[in-house]
């Protein structure tokens, strides 16, 4: 986790480009990283890749930096969703966290029939992603939606879209091992982490009739869904992702 | 997670088995979880797999419980231990949760050249490492080893041990879609997770050095060390674990 400080930014970065800071920004870098004119930040903004930048104005409520190089190329994570039931908030922080590490598209809280919270904070959400891809060295930050219902969500399923469904209450899913062996492409996915106290039947039934879905056992353990989330990622990245 | 109070003991568990409860379990059953004489309870000892059993007696500093019938076999993790260098207090515990989770037999802290913190408190993680197991309906509880020097561990290294070497900046890694892919047998192995800082050159020419090493690729993203003990730790499951 050590390396050149780095900030997401939505500003387009390119070589001699102002980039101006936002007030949190300046108060984190002058104020809790102590740095000052002239020292080197990385940036990054979903689009551009990462880029060297040098401090040239500091201060307390704003400052600015200078553009100089690419110093990687912008990296896309698959076309995969992850989809999954907010838990306790140190849980759901964390979950959002290991979705940018293990490289998901889009993060999608969803409220299901079981699901205790009902209420997210999108805002606390994102700035969460923010800050993993500034930790992690990402190139690319990923949309973390506002809570919807599961089951408006899957009314609205595209056509195209797998969906790899994990629940720990599904004896007959296909066994890790051999989990997604059939399936031969990419394309678009989305993973969906059951919440703690499961699906309901109605949610099950509804599941299992969609042609896209795909049922997936986790291991002879059960899982928190936090621990599944990253155990799921995983293991559609050996498969279809770009662990490759 | 919902489901029937579970608690680890140290007792033997057989029919009609009087279990005394430590003042702890006592103060957790009867005071947080208010429950009283009558109330089933899982017992489980890592030896005689998942018990029900009974309060028979309820008291403020104790408490009888008796066994009634077997409810799930002993299900030992394969011969498998997770090596990590400690990191902060949350993310420990997290790894030590995960771990257990995910069915490391053994838990063993490393101190590594880069290691940052020095001291860790074992009887604190293994209270972790019970009560991620009786959360989670696992039936035995991998121990937690004392903090050891890396090197010391690896100076006297079994023979008959693979071990998974996951570092960051090792760019000739095997990567995660095909590690482990020509090791034809499960047996005796470890999996070690590099500190937050990577491993000292010294550390790295040690661990290529070695018969039993298996340098592996955990994707294109950086990873935190929890993130990548729980990536690691399914990889693993999958190509050579129980997940078949």
């Amino acid at each position: 986790m050590a390396g050149p400080l780095r900030l997401f930014v939505e500003h387009p970065l390119g070589e001699a480009q102002p980039v101006p800071l936002t007030r949190e920004q300046a108060h984190y870098l002058f104020g809790v990283m102590r740095q000052g004119v002239g020292a080197e930040v990385r940036l990054f903004n979903s689009r551009d890749g990462e880029w060297r930048a040098r401090v040239t104005e500091a201060g307390k409520r704003g400052g600015l930096l200078t553009v100089e190089d690419r110093t990687a190329p912008l990296r896309v994570p698959p076309d995969l969703w992850l989809l999954f039931a907010p838990i306790k908030k140190a849980r759901t922080d964390f979950i959002v966290e290991k979705a940018v590490e293990m490289g998901a598209a889009r993060i999608m809280p969803v409220q299901t029939d079981f699901t205790n919270s009902e209420r997210i904070r999108q805002d606390r959400l994102q700035a969460h992603a923010v800050e993993a891809a500034e930790q992690c060295g990402g190139t690319f930050v990923p949309e973390v939606c506002e809570l919807q219902k599961l089951s408006t969500l899957l009314a609205g399923w595209p056509a195209d879209r797998q969906l790899m469904f994990c629940d720990e209450a599904e004896a007959d899913g296909e066994a890790g091992s051999s989990a997604l062996g059939g399936v031969l492409a990419g394309g678009p996915w989305a993973i969906l982490i059951g919440p703690e106290g499961g699906f309901s039947e109605a949610e099950r039934a509804r599941l299992r009739d969609m042609a896209q879905s795909h049922v997936v056992q986790l291991g002879p353990r059960i899982l928190r869904a936090d621990t599944a989330a990253v155990a799921a990622l995983t293991l559609w990245q050996l498969r279809l992702g770009d662990w490759a």
